[in-house]
């Protein structure tokens, strides 16, 4: 009988992936048992799904093989589903089995967040998994093969975008690219398509700089964007979309971008949870549960401020590196070292060659800014795969 | 005021683009004033339209330009969709207009015959121009992505073909090949997915060779097809289909290749017709109507022991070749030339690689049978557009 301690990592985004890296590093020989586990058998860069979404980019150059990332020889992997953890008996219930653990971490990532808006979780398309953008560009494309045989039917060249965070900016600025080239392949005329983009907060890009965000808007709306800002979904329909005072937007196609709530398997589990996300201790484990650590959205960290950090790639990925450096202290009978989130800085793309961006203290925009947003999708395939995977996705980017 | 004759020909099909052709190249200047109406501004070639519809081709390669074939300093081209035609008037309305005519050739090209089957109309899809096979292969596609989020729903990936004629021996021949190609680039188990062939008649390509269709049957059923002849579909529903004796087959995706029938405009302007086509004389003219021809889909021509010839490019291409020839006999008051169908051969591909075929009084299949097919394809290019026309599409048959 081995006492060696058992690691289960449940999910492979960017905290779990971090974790594990950083873990098959560390660790020396035998001195854990580190199982990771994952619905798929790879990861996804969800910070590149908008362009698969759009259609401007393969979905395939969205993902990597998990075996392509870690060391089979000092990482177990387990593609599976996990159906129920149970933290009083330190077990994790998979659709074909079961994981014990000494340590748990858990990455499962978030959930859509409709904020109970009638009719979006039954209608809208999220962007959120290769399989769910895939969708999307398919649901697109279908719509303008559709329209050619039905052509009263101009609901079917409107699209609604609910959300004008970075994910929804993103991707407007992707699918106005994509627009005249699918107007192209199907013979449609570019002016009877309508892209909207819906925010009932009273800024696209809350919390961002007023001025870049100001630049983004007129980038977008010369692409053939229509901003409503301030303006609330009322409901999602088969039909479409109700905003502001009953006003109807007729789409069928509603993309949901709006928020990002924690993986209901957290609350299931009996965590103490705020929109299914726990405020994890300084070392980023549940409270009450010192060998349970939370990444990335299912966790809510707050600033020196006492305002919760937005969970984005980055703030999962540091705390994939912290939660691997704590998990060996642990194991160690080391101190742990409490999470400090550093911003690197933050781009958001608008499409081909224009984005905005903070970094290094200063403001970027236009072709400067997007050159830093693919100067950070290479840093994390350099991060993640070293110079093999720069070379096989980079080009891409 | 001109008195020259004005000859107005009803659709770019093999038909309508044959009489085009020949007329531009036979008759004298100023000699008739031609009108050539088509809802597109492009020809398409029918008979290779199962290859975009199941998306092993690009729609492009199924479509010319009518500017590239005729020469506009020769032929009027009007694109327009033809709304009445007025044969005791000699007028054609037009959706936007109205033209007057002396002579005037019917190639507007056929319907689907549902036989009456309940559901079909409103649930299936057919392949019969560029609009509908592009929303065929991007239906099939997005079916592919929907079941990879609801993976309970294997309907998704059932496609079932109603009729085993022509088009849709050759469609499942391609739709066999492509089923690799998605499954691989959706990640779905090919063995989920479900192709039906459904026939009522008591074999597949009725008044075929039995020897050529049992080999047929052969390579598809290897490429995963099923084939269920002798079986009626009794409905189409949106959830599938009906057959035989109340089976129900669930479906995504129908597609219906089982009957032409003439176009009702031909009905509404008073012509006798059955199932839509008019029984024209031996000149290809309506009965009762010497200045209007009929052509392809439109038109019923018997064979020497009194059975309708199976309405096919082949013959609707020589027939407009004929009319062509009679329209400058009629102008100039020379004696009509009776049609006479001359069958230079069938051959049905089974997608890459096979076919088969009867040529030459002889029998082909597998790897000849399908160089057969390209040879006719090329054959046909070259006679539309000439070389240049060969070498733009040729190389993509």
């Amino acid at each position: 009988m081995s006492s060696i301690p058992k690691i289960v990592i449940l999910g492979a985004g960017y905290g779990g992936v971090l974790t594990s890296l950083r873990l098959q590093k560390e660790l020396n020989y035998n001195e854990a048992d580190v199982t990771l586990v994952n619905k798929h058998d790879y990861h996804y860069i969800t910070t590149h799904l908008h362009m698969p979404a759009a259609g401007t980019d393969n979905p395939e150059n969205a993902r990597v093989n998990i075996s392509k990332l870690i060391d089979e020889f000092k990482i177990d992997f387990v593609k599976s589903t996990v159906v129920q953890i149970r933290p009083q008996d330190r077990k994790v219930i998979l659709e074909d089995g079961t994981l014990s653990y000494d340590y748990l971490v858990i990455g499962l990532g978030g959930e859509p967040e409709t904020f109970g808006i009638p009719g979006m979780i039954e209608n809208a398309l999220n962007i959120r998994s290769i399989n769910s953008v895939r969708l999307i560009r398919e649901h697109i494309e279908y719509q303008f093969a559709r329209y050619k045989r039905e052509p009263h039917r101009t609901d079917y060249l409107t699209f609604v975008v609910g959300g004008a965070g970075f994910t929804g900016i993103e991707f407007v600025g992707e699918l106005s690219d994509r627009i005249p080239e699918l107007c192209k392949q199907f013979d449609v005329d570019p002016g009877l398509v309508k892209i909207y983009n819906i925010e009932a907060a009273p800024t696209a890009l809350p919390g961002f700089d007023p001025e870049l965000v100001e630049y983004a808007m007129q980038v977008l709306q010369k692409k053939g964007v229509t901003f409503k800002i301030g303006t609330a979904i009322k409901e999602c329909t088969p039909d479409g979309v109700i905003v502001g005072e009953g006003e109807e937007i007729k789409a069928a196609t509603v993309i949901w971008t709006g928020g990002i709530r924690g993986n209901r398997l957290i609350e299931e589990a009996g965590f103490e949870t705020m929109r299914g996300r726990v405020k994890v201790d300084e070392f980023m484990r549940a409270p009450g549960h010192d060998n349970v650590f939370i990444l990335g959205d299912n966790s809510l960290v707050f600033n020196p401020e006492g305002r919760p950090y937005p969970p984005t790639a980055q703030i999962a990925m540091q705390a994939g590196v912290n939660c691997a450096h704590n998990l060996v202290a642990s194991i160690r009978n080391q101190p742990l070292k409490p999470f400090v989130y550093q911003s690197k800085g933050t781009v958001a793309s608008l499409g081909k060659g224009e984005a905005i961006g903070i970094a290094f203290g200063k403001k970027y925009k236009g072709r400067v800014a997007a050159w830093l947003k693919k100067a950070i999708d290479l840093r994390y395939l350099f991060i993640i795969g070293g110079i093999p995977l720069v070379l096989r996705k980079g080009k891409f980017l």
